[in-house]
């Protein structure tokens, strides 16, 4: 079998769902895009039965149904595994490589072939971030079994802010507690940061091009030489400060609580803010809606899931909040466009260009990863960009060899 | 006994420590600076005997001394007044205003002049903020005992916030909750900003009169038009972001705990850090170094008094920090003129004016309380100042009639 038969699986497990891409290796080792989407799949609701299902074979197959045998991570898997026997014109056997996506990596810098060893370790780690890890080694489990010719590597979220100094990283408390117990700045989004590093990088590299044909030779690296804020927008949100390609600092800490408010989380406060919110905040959490048994504190569940939007406007869907605030007027509406044009207005005084409208608006409609927004021919000299980031490719890509970012650990 | 030969005593209470300041109130109402100076003295290692004592009359006395007898904030005022009634040729009875800064004044947006009710309301929002009210309220009761014939005034540090949006004040907590038990950013170092504030507005006001003297109509008020950004750096340090005069947002929290580090406090760290650190976050502490009965997890122990420098550099001392790095090298050497060199130079590609670098060096020998330390001459619009603050004189100003600046609740 040549390299081009084979097959890169994808998983991104979140608390509640499961997204899987399917991706086929180009021939010719072409390293701008070395892998081909095949079909994607997705799982929500499993905490919460009966799940959807969606099953889409490009230029083929559509599924999408409710499923009853799905009730937690590892059925959902198999029930993936399942339809890819039946719907697509696939041979699971030529799957080489499944690429999981895994919130906290700890000390992991680089992506790692998970044995048993890499395994234990990594359910170790989910003692500093109970309520993001077990999700993926639910399905890292399922994969050593029933995929168990493919090699699993664990691609972590913190392993892209390595490049975080300890200056930055490090919490003033006692740092012989800090360092016995990892007690720092570890950071998230790492994958969506990487992907989108990579494709703004590529996106003004043909711009210059064009612009300056002979420029080549100068721009060969150009990600190394970018220095971008990017902020990852979604029902998790962080900041992110890339230096010359590198990550300097980002928003979330220690776990993803830290930062800007997310969906159901409360994102940065008082440090003492949750002694005075409840009197049990340091008694363990129970709850049986969790993917696995999880060690957490009632501070941290109530931090996690029970703030931040949910919290403010008692739900998480952005539709329903913008739907409610047109009645009532209560609530500020919201979408995308009015998300970056709002951001836009507020940074224009840093030197950055204006948004433009039309360009903006176009943005959902418009091919491109990435897409200027900002007006040209102003006398501003950064950027504004959109880029629509995807986890799942930027995983595929780094386990090509000769492609990663990062050093893989066997 | 006219208005001029009224004192006013402004007293700042710490955690193990005691500034007071006594002013005359000027004759002729001349409001650009209706108090004078007459002394001042300082208490410190309160809670760990014996205590150091000083006491210096305005171009008279000098007292420093151990004091064996003072061991609460309640001996340490009843020694000053004995000293004042030995040493300076003041009677006591001319004191009509006692002035008070307590730290954390939850819903009140004012001063207000302490009655048995204030006082009971003040004793309640301790249970905020127990680890800052207390000393001052020890300090208030033996004032209205000692000197009862004065009024005492409780000036809160919230007070000066209490014009920050809620938007930005609230956290995306569960509002009912919020609501009921006050959780929201009431944010600190309000006597400080309004000094500083209050400085800056008469610096360039005369400045600008300099430069345009018939523009005096326009400027009548120009505090109500300054956009600041105010860093107030000590060993408790916060920033406040100060538009149209009103401050619309700063660093610190519910309590004094988030934002920038502080001497012995943790500043912003991730919410879920402590029940990592300890897993006895939520139980009670119960130290007897402190001033009075303490409601205080673990946790608000450890982060406010056992982390920031105390806890990277193991002493609060600047000083001997800098004189270990100067051996060592493990630590940066930062002083007061080092400190404001750094951040010059990190914020002038905001289009701040570049650090002179002579101006700034020069500025702890200078008479000033407000110093433009910026290049002069520059394209760059944006000053940077220098401004020595003083919380006492700032209490004092605000309790003669005319010119504090919110209203006074009695």
């Amino acid at each position: 079998m040549s390299p081009e038969d084979n097959l890169v699986l994808s998983v991104n497990a979140g608390s509640s769902s499961l997204k899987i891409s399917l991706y086929s290796v180009r021939p010719g080792g072409d390293h701008l895009e070395p892998v081909e989407l095949k079909l994607t799949s997705s799982m929500s609701n499993i905490s919460a039965p009966p799940a959807k299902f969606s099953f889409k074979v490009v230029q083929g197959t559509t599924k999408d149904e409710k499923v009853e045998s799905i009730h937690d991570h590892a059925s959902a898997f198999a029930h993936f595994i399942d339809c890819l026997d039946e719907e697509a014109d696939l041979d699971r056997a030529r799957i080489t490589h499944v690429c999981h996506r895994v919130v906290h990596g700890g000390d992991y810098t680089d992506p790692v072939v998970v044995n048993d060893e890499a395994y234990k370790h990594i359910e170790t780690l989910s003692d500093l971030a109970p309520l993001h890890n077990g999700a993926s080694l639910a399905v890292i489990k399922t994969c050593l079994s029933q995929l168990s010719n493919a090699k699993s590597i664990a691609f972590f979220d913190t392993a892209f802010h390595r490049s975080i100094p300890p200056h930055i990283s490090s919490y003033a408390i006692d740092q012989k507690i800090a360092k016995k117990r990892g007690l720092k700045k570890y950071g998230f989004h790492g994958l969506s940061y990487s992907f989108i590093l990579r494709s703004v990088s590529r996106f003004l590299e043909k711009v210059v091009q064009y612009i300056l044909p002979l420029s080549l030779l100068i721009l060969s690296q150009p990600a190394n030489t970018l220095n971008l804020i990017i902020l990852h927008l979604g029902s998790g949100a962080s900041a992110c400060c890339i230096q010359h390609g590198q990550s300097l600092d980002t928003s979330m800490g220690l776990t993803p609580l830290n930062g800007l408010p997310g969906a159901t989380r409360s994102g940065t406060i008082d440090p003492s803010l949750i002694f005075h919110y409840t009197n049990k905040a340091g008694r363990m959490s129970h709850d049986k809606g969790s993917a696995v048994d999880l060690h957490v504190t009632q501070a941290e569940h109530i931090l996690n899931t029970q703030a931040g939007w949910k919290a403010l406007a008692g739900t998480t869907d952005f539709g329903e909040i913008t739907a409610r605030a047109q009645k009532g007027g209560r609530w500020t509406p919201m979408r995308g466009w009015q998300l970056r044009a709002f951001i836009g207005e507020r940074v224009e005084c840093l030197g950055y260009a204006r948004v433009d409208e039309q360009r903006n608006g176009a943005v959902d409609t418009t091919e491109g990863i990435v897409v200027d927004i900002g007006v040209s021919g102003g006398s501003q000299t950064k950027r504004v960009l959109v880029c629509r980031t995807d986890e799942q490719l930027e995983m595929a890509r780094q386990c090509i060899p000769g492609v990663h970012v990062g050093r893989l650990r066997e």
